[in-house]
């Protein structure tokens, strides 16, 4: 596919529970009126590097009004998405001297966003943010829910909490930034929202040719991201279909990430192998169609790099699943589908079956 | 002051926002009915060395049911209430399967229920937490108002949030382990509730020679505290009169824990002094009369050793008050008083008459 993008239309901008997603110029609108009347002590900007290089400036450039900013940097990457990492902009806030009426602006991807957003939560008790998405991946699935936090060694998001910014400003021109590996992993999260609630979604996606229609495409994965996070705030039940692919979607994240012999895969490559995986297990206990699954894994394989898995790394990423989220009691929970667009969650499978699935993937 | 025990009447729970504050018998009743309905999938008891020897087997004793414990024990003490403890915390509980059915059971003084809250708060996103306070401070100030957190470096409470915990038992007879100092540290804070919100409870509590009311003597506080909490859950105005010899109560205690050269001050200690600095501050600008400043002078000094400032531990200490917790836009915001039982917040304070105050403190 093309990855090259255009100009769109102004789209409206979206109600969570207690904010807004705002787009392109209505979000440095609407960011403009609030800074003008929330009063702020402080102004603090969260960034990596790269966001640093490529999305300050023009970001700063659309502020209007004599603030007091802070630019705080971290090194980039989810190796850096830990509590080191959050102790040095704590300390960084104090030393700043900020306050609890001081602001936390989050410029970047899904680590800057979840970093920052546990930083602004915990600080003093929990200051403001704002969250500025800055890649595919954080526009469509970090900038709406509210879930913040970081890994415990390789453990995904093991520390957080729930908790809400007071407006995600998505500006689709920060895309431009990005290299085509980071526009695919962010495109396997708005695959997922076809696959778990909207199938002619899917099919749209799946027949793109190039991104022109991105900023309608981001309007879309957002809509429905956010009518799933409404329904079920804090992952009670129906939330937890947002997590399709990403049980064991995460747990080859995690292995990848701490082992050392293998490259490291982006968060979309992860989900793509998990979503390949978990359609399988789909295929043999809830009723996916063969026809589907051979849809799904077609579509993942001919976008993502197709990964090799060791009889020895298959099991130890099992071993990882212990670790996921959903679980309780001791049972792994999985999201499976019926059909395409037509979820089921907590349904637990066998150790035989998680490995067939590996298998059914090599194959 | 005698600070021995006598047992006292059973008590009515006292409910806050989402949970209750239950006492004694009761407390255990409503625990083992809790649990026994929960269906947790693990219970975590978290103490500290000082827990673990004199409170945990009495504890553990009144629970009846067949549940599944891990105790995790951390180091004892204010300098351990870090994010390095909370690692330690988070670390263990993922490698014994906490998973998100898990409960967090704090037994302990304030850094056990503080961090512990904190902990659980964060910990896949938040699991469920119970707090047993075992000290005569954390019953009376700690217990109510889902105030959790960890400091940062010296800086108290820095990193935190505010979350309820399931509910609050409070089985006075804990403190027969307590040292008579950890006594009178704990006996601060309800003088303070004297201070700010009742005249005739601050006059029993002077007056007091014996602890044998200790149980009722509680019960007042906790609703003295209740009260203002469920007015105001995220401290935006009248939930600061809690604060009253605390903005520079939390700098002395900060100052001594980080300064190599001076003794550790007791948290209760350390507020005694700040309630004296801040009840000259009164005198000076809210209206304080002289004798009612006389009168809090007196009962702090009679109870608590006078502590020696030279004029570079006043400096180091002043600069501290920057961190406060209540500040904002530059400004560092005091409880004051205008007469005992009537505060006044929000009032600034200058650097000349910090200095004065230290001064009659001296004299």
């Amino acid at each position: 596919m093309d990855y090259t993008l255009k100009k769109n239309k102004v789209m409206t901008s979206i109600t969570s529970s207690s904010y807004a997603v705002h787009f392109n110029e209505t979000a440095y609108l609407r960011l403009n009126e609030h800074l003008s009347n929330a009063n702020y002590s402080k102004i603090f900007i969260l960034v990596d590097e790269n966001t640093h290089n490529f999305c300050l400036a023009p970001f700063m450039a659309e502020i209007h009004g004599d603030y007091d900013f802070e630019v705080i940097e971290i090194e980039p990457g989810e190796i850096n998405k830990n509590i080191e990492t959050c102790t040095q902009v704590w300390e960084v806030l104090s030393e700043l001297d900020a306050d609890r009426k001081s602001v936390l602006i989050n410029v970047g991807g899904g680590v800057v966003t979840d970093l920052g957003g546990f930083v602004a939560s915990t600080f003093k008790r929990g200051i403001n943010f704002i969250n500025v998405p800055t890649t595919l991946l954080s526009m469509v699935d970090a900038s709406v829910g509210g879930k913040t936090g970081v890994d415990l060694g390789a453990l995904k998001n093991q520390v957080g909490v729930i908790n809400q910014p007071e407006m995600v400003l998505v500006v689709s021109s920060f895309l431009q930034t990005l290299e085509e590996r980071q526009m695919q992993s962010g495109f396997a999260e708005m695959l997922k929202h076809g696959l778990i609630k909207d199938h002619s979604y899917w099919n749209e996606l799946k027949a793109l040719s190039s991104l022109d229609a991105i900023d309608q495409l981001i309007y879309h994965s957002v809509t429905i991201k956010n009518e799933v996070v409404l329904q079920d705030p804090t992952e009670q039940n129906i939330r937890k279909i947002l997590n399709y692919g990403h049980t064991l979607g995460h747990a080859v994240e995690s292995y990848f990430l701490e082992s050392p012999k293998h490259e490291l895969l982006l968060h979309g490559e992860a989900i793509a192998v998990g979503m390949i995986l978990e359609g399988y297990i789909s295929y043999k206990l809830t009723g996916l169609s063969k026809d589907e699954l051979e849809d799904i894994k077609a579509t993942f394989l001919s976008n993502y790099p197709k990964v090799s898995f060791s009889p020895e790394d298959i099991e130890a990423i099992l071993k990882l699943l212990k670790f996921d989220k959903k679980n309780s009691h001791g049972n792994i929970n999985f999201v499976l589908l019926n059909k395409i667009g037509k979820p089921e969650i907590d349904v637990k499978v066998s150790q035989e079956l998680l490995v067939e699935s590996f298998a059914y993937y090599k194959n």
